[in-house]
């Protein structure tokens, strides 16, 4: 395949971003696999790229549908520290992947590395860059179009993981899995942000870990602190397709429903709507999603910013704006449905009434 | 390929039951492939087999290794009536995919059809029965395994259905999508399932419109119905994913979250560990999903069943029992979390503090 | 006998309820007075009416102005097993605290007796009627205007205490702490209102252990069992003020949150005005309170039903209806609320996310 | 002045804080006498202690036996703006109930003020302070012990207040209605504890609109604005009987569910046993309720405490410590809630199914 570039290429990143397009980004692999049957939760690695391709092509395709505008390789936790020999082949073959679904569409690939293991044991620096240099290896020998560092709960390692990518030459984005109180050890969500900028990357933001409203506050908080340092960079908000406001420093996963009871906190594509029209009114223009991000969330995304982008997704060919497909039922109380007002004013019951609204992080 | 019934054939649907096997249904097209963006909410079609056979395909696949002993076809409303023209073309497609699928596990093939959109406006025994007709003659041709005559919530329809069906000779399941106040004519659901069994179905129980335990309510009526009437049937449920203890008659059609903002509702793969177990306990053999019934949750029925089955199903590679996998995690408070004690008694919050626990139905 | 007070008698119970009026009960004295300082929970004595008169006349001047037509002697369990030595006092003591009270506005003395602790123990008819009529003895000293049989759970001890009562030629109310499910062996609601006419209850129903919306659906049985059996009874109610959807058959003692948590079930003046709102079209005619019922729940019965009654109680001085009197508030968003529809489409906010709506009783 | 009482005269407050001693401050009054049928809501003002000294005599009685080591007049919103001519005789009456209570226990007599309408439309020193001073001359005139300014939202106008009462000589205590985001003009909670202190108030806190958990928050940033101005005084909070974790800035007047829907948010007992003790371990010891605070959650402060007070207050001779007097319960289930563990984990239900855990302020 052509890489990215050519006369017949597709607008890269950096050239969306700076004329003011939104990207939009996709949503959960990890979870969202784990329901499907292909990826074992706890350990959270991505052999199904090589032991299940059609699983994994499929939801990228979904997300394509969606309206998706960046096929991220499915390779989290895919650094060797937790995949041994394994890891080269599952890089590869997720960057193949996602160019060939990203190739049915105007999806540019990224290369996608995380937090390894190692950093929380040896904060040795030389080694923790080698584990991303190696990662990096593939995506440049299979040409992604721009690189995303993500899920970092540590600003330092976060600006090891830019500090190699942005070697490349390719586009860097970095989120951190941060919340409004800050990473591991009370660096700020604004100073996050001007260490990621100062190392290098053209797109910050944040994913994962918390959800769409709390990880707004902390969009808001990055945001500041770059206007205060004077540094410019594009904003990136990928958030959990879960409610939790309830959620201390470390997030979700300190929830005692994570990750086997979150069910009754998915939000409604009605929520996620609200979440992409605040995120575009706070100035980011790469929104997507992250664990809990199904593929109706995404067209969610691209249907709120349909009026902005000029177009639809593929997707909404089934679907109807506001849940208008349903004027033509039978039952004229599920027609009185079929309107805007309906769901944005909606306070979906849990059917729960045993349990409780909140709950308390274990830690 | 060769038809079920060659020499190496898997055993029949009755041979299963009436040896005392546990059979695992599938779970939710509609409204799974509705998020994954090849449904369209309102019209309920099943134009995806055709216009998208490897998102159905994949789904079937998801299904079969969750454990699914049965890959329904994906035929609901693909009635004349439904989808004019195309009627034929989705149900052949329907039958291909399904089969295609089982043939690379141990799941049989049933045909599906539905009540029609005919019956409300004119109940026409001749015509809706031609209805029905048109879609055997496709499921004969194609050779499934065995038919389901579901979500029927008139039992007139049903036995009309059930009447088409067993002149085919092959084995009829037939389930209506009542709760336990019956049919929308008053007849009880001991009544209904004296019916069906009376019109030949050997198979018969509930599908869809209500949440597991609300099922499991209507299933012991129906059962005590048979008893009572001295008939011998073999029992099915296939309930929503969704708890619905706020629903009344009509089912979670009249719930205000219908069909948008059902997610705080969508149970966990522990409430459906409890489903199947009193399913079995009740006497009930057949045990599957119908809308809200992911992948995850037909798992959940094959794992809390594999004691009595004696296996685990293919996707249990991915799934420690009860939480296992979580305990390698780092964090202690995760670890503290593999252990069946703190799933079952977990009450999962809803993350939402501004909404209620239960609706009431809008009729 | 001599009607209390005078050539200038007020009008008897029955002359009351022959005629149509509503007569408004009063509300709760043990858990009000614990909670004022007078009561031990546990033991649920009323020693006060010795020991604190001044508090006991204050609550029952209170239930006067908001519009009782009934003072109740406080003597629930003074009976001689429970008091030992101190019984007599205590029962004449409430006598007269009561008929001081009743003295200043329209209202009745009703003497109260209640089940036994012996009843439990020895169903000895001979040593339990033998409690009833030793408190009998003082009320017909006392010269009480009617006599009430209350908080029985068995209908068999409610019909030995009626039978006792009706003795002493005044009229006698019986009611039940029941709900629809019957009494503790079975007896259903329609069963026990039959059993205590026969006796010689003129006046039956329910009081205690269940929320108001229970406690109504109970009545309704209690009434059309009336109806089947061709008897002729006014009917009362005197439902909790707590909301106990959640009660098992036992009631809400057995609500894990019973007797020290049950705040948040606490009714509102407005659900208070539903219940008599209710009662009243269901026929019951007799409409007060127990537990929980503050005075200002006795008051919204009173304001609910003037319409009919055609005058407001005293308490309304300082009460404008459907909270008018915030219509002069200073802040605009709080002077809204002066309406009847904010009110009675109010949906309260426990303040608490962490607890959940519902309980499982404890039995 | 000659202390109260003569030479065998109590303790006055400054002593009792001086040498460490815990003082117990009383509860609501226009809240709960609106409930007992003796305030009109709205206006707010208490008549009743002319009108109806009896139910005011009743209710300073409570608290006295519920542990209350101060009786406050009566006299909120008591200013000659609000009352017109009665105001003199509400006043002195006022504090003839107080007094009269007072002597009977351990309490001393606070005279009350506070915020006033007059201010809200004309910020005019002068005559805001003769308000103030109109009033002051009655407590003079009663020889109250000490004096107490509350309920002000804003710092100026109860800075007006302590600097009017410091001319009797009398203790002053100051608490502001506000919250941790201060008061109505952004001054925040401790710039505002050192204003009062400045202004002469030697006992500083806050008192109503917020629950319990936030008053706490507030008097921690108290603490710590006085701690950083190098400046002493004693700390007081006399919170909301309510749980108002939803509140805005104005506090829980601004909640929907102000003044006739707030039962769901009343706290429990134990709730307020935590309160006392959060309370005492932040350094606070003039300790006690506002709105909704009733008896018994008085009794609560004064039986957490009594351990380090060395006593109980009289009404917990009709109250066991953490629920021990169940313990005879004749049903084991109910014995089994007779301990501190069981209370003190008990998530209590709202038994409304219907309704949300929190609101959103109308403002």
């Amino acid at each position: 395949m052509a890489p990215a570039g050519g006369p017949w290429a597709k607008k890269g990143i950096l050239e969306r971003l700076e004329s003011g397009e939104v990207v939009v980004g996709d949503g959960s692999f990890l979870l969202t696999l784990e329901k499907r049957g292909y990826v074992k939760a706890g350990l959270w690695t991505p052999e199904a790229v090589v032991d299940h391709p059609d699983a994994v092509r499929q939801l990228h395709t979904e997300f394509l549908r969606a309206g998706s505008n960046v096929m991220q390789t499915f390779t989290f936790s895919a650094s060797e520290d937790n995949m041994e020999s394994k890891w080269e082949a599952v890089n590869e073959a997720a960057c193949d992947l996602a160019r060939e679904v990203a190739g049915k569409g105007d999806a540019l690939v990224a290369g996608g590395i995380c937090q390894t293991s190692l950093y929380r044991h040896h904060k040795d620096e030389v080694r923790v860059k080698k584990l991303f240099q190696l990662q990096l290896e593939v995506f440049i020998k299979k040409n992604v179009d721009f690189l995303i560092a993500e899920y970092f709960e540590h600003a330092e390692e976060a600006v090891w993981a830019v500090e190699v990518l942005k070697e490349s030459g390719k586009p860097v984005a970095a989120t951190m899995c941060i919340g409004p109180d800050g990473d591991m050890h009370g660096v700020t969500p604004g100073e996050c942000a001007v260490k990621l900028v100062k190392a290098g990357a053209a797109i910050v933001g944040v994913n994962c870990r918390f959800g769409p409203s709390t990880s707004l506050k902390t969009m808001r908080l990055m945001k500041e602190g770059l206007r205060a340092a004077g540094l410019k960079a594009h904003l990136i908000v990928q958030s959990l397709g879960f409610h939790t406001p309830d959620c201390g420093k470390g997030g979700f996963v300190d929830l005692p429903e994570y990750p086997f009871g979150l069910e009754p906190r998915v939000a409604t594509r009605w929520d996620i709507q609200k979440y992409a029209r605040e995120a575009y009114n706070l100035g980011v223009r790469y929104i997507g999603g992250c664990c809990g991000f199904e593929p109706y969330h995404i067209r969610a995304i691209a249907e709120e910013l349909a009026p902005e982008r000029g177009f639809l997704p593929p997707a909404s060919d089934k679907h109807g704006s506001w849940g208008s497909s349903l004027n033509m039922h039978t039952k004229p109380w599920i027609r009185a449905r079929a309107r805007r007002e309906y769901w944005e004013n909606l306070l979906p019951a849990s059917g729960r009434p045993f349990c409780p609204s909140l709950s308390r992080p274990d830690n």
